[in-house]
């Protein structure tokens, strides 16, 4: 998917919003337990009931591994399940040396076909740049990330008093394009926002942290918009968790709306 | 396992030798593509030629993830394999956030039972912290890789002239002691080491980059040893591809048996 495709998508949805599929076995309703795939099931009725107020869905891979290789099976039949319009994420972290990577980078866009997949920038150039060789498929690149940890490393400030994560940031856009990269950029971190739009003006923002981790929305908004919107914010538990009974789509999409509705008005002003 | 039972095994077998499964399914012999598991036959019998001249085993996920749910159950196979003397190790470079670290860790010490898995720092204390709660578990933390592009952010001074590596070493022994946690640390830095054993006395390093990426194993011996060794050395395609015809696991063998001879005269002195 191209960027202006996405952006696209993002104006007639009159939504940014990005579901994150992390379909946690111990947490999926019980009822659910009686089909053969259960986490499946659970992504298939929450796709259902999500897609036409999201633009985006995120399986984060670790909710998968968990359950070894019939998690990679649930994950494949969901994957399968998401409608061709919706942006694809599989958030995987990962970064290896130069041939390692490599491999990640064909399993996750063509074992599996996602669009995009989220890679940590710690081992450098040679980890990321052999995500960036294949047509149409993006990288998102941790930058500053949600949790409590972002403050351990990447602020930490460089002898030339810049943060590790505007270097991270300056550097990966020597290596790839706003056409075929972006950045983690967590919604924990408004008072950021501002200083990463000037690193990059152009380039996407993937931004987890509202709901469950407590970011605000206008805000990453107010400080996070480009021209032509260039935000993806992430919600997982708030909405896929929203209810654990029979009626847990529904509570889903009540969720999911709530988000849109505010997203839709943020979108005209 | 724990430190005392892997420097036990160390002495037993004058050997520091950790065997990297990267089973790439193009590079495997050609004459394996008849097995119903050519990864899991290939794996079986470089286990086979090679169990009593290494201490460990580590497969890189990449390889397996790249063939999908049949290369996770390659996995659990190999896994189920590796006689029980042998420490084994997923390296996975994981790191997410506190509760999806969590998942990664059930992954690979609960659903498969891995003994140590390498894990990413750039995320911090909550990405990295789940995976020092299994008991006899051990988290081998990335500090300075072997790649190029360790280069890039790894090395980099921080304000106080520290490199990032080392604030990563110091920060993570706050979090986890030597007898659950090691470094990543590699053997294409070999001025490094004696700064790392300054850092880190006690703990073990994992040291890839031997062989195939051109690093020296008298160097990193000579400044790496603490008083009970404490290395483990890795070497991944200098052993595994060392033949490519139906004499393999041979040819490995021999290429095996060449580092843990040099192994055992380093290890008398």
């Amino acid at each position: 998917m191209t960027r202006q495709e996405l952006h696209q998508q993002i104006r007639s949805k009159g939504s940014y919003l990005c579901v994150g599929l992390d379909a946690d076995f111990d947490r999926i309703p019980r009822h659910l337990l009686k089909y053969d795939d259960p986490v499946y099931e659970f992504n298939r009725q929450i796709i259902h009931a999500t897609k036409d107020l999201c633009v985006a869905y995120k399986p984060n891979l670790a909710f998968y591994e968990a359950q070894g290789p019939k998690g990679w099976a649930s994950l494949q039949k969901t994957l399968a399940h998401i409608p061709k319009e919706h942006f694809t994420i599989a958030d995987a972290k990962r970064g290896d040396i130069g041939n390692t990577s490599r491999l990640y980078a064909r399993a996750f866009f063509e074992t599996l076909d996602f669009d995009a997949v989220t890679v940590a920038p710690y081992m450098g150039e040679d980890s990321v740049t052999p995500f960036l060789g294949f047509d149409g498929k993006w990288v998102i690149l941790l930058a500053l990330t949600s949790n409590q940890g972002s403050r351990d490393f990447q602020m930490d400030k460089q002898e030339n008093g810049q943060p590790l994560y505007e270097k991270v940031m300056r550097r990966a856009q020597e290596w790839g394009s706003a056409d075929q990269l972006m950045f983690v950029v967590g919604a924990t971190h408004p008072e950021q926002f501002e200083e990463v739009r000037r690193i990059a003006p152009e380039h996407f923002l993937l931004v987890p942290g509202i709901g469950a981790q407590g970011g605000d929305l206008q805000a990453v908004s107010r400080h996070g918009f480009n021209d032509h919107c260039g935000l993806l914010v992430n919600s997982s538990r708030g909405i896929i968790f929203a209810g654990d009974g029979e009626d847990f789509a529904e509570k889903a999409r009540a969720a999911a709306m709530k988000v849109q509705k505010e997203m839709a008005e943020l979108l005209k002003r």
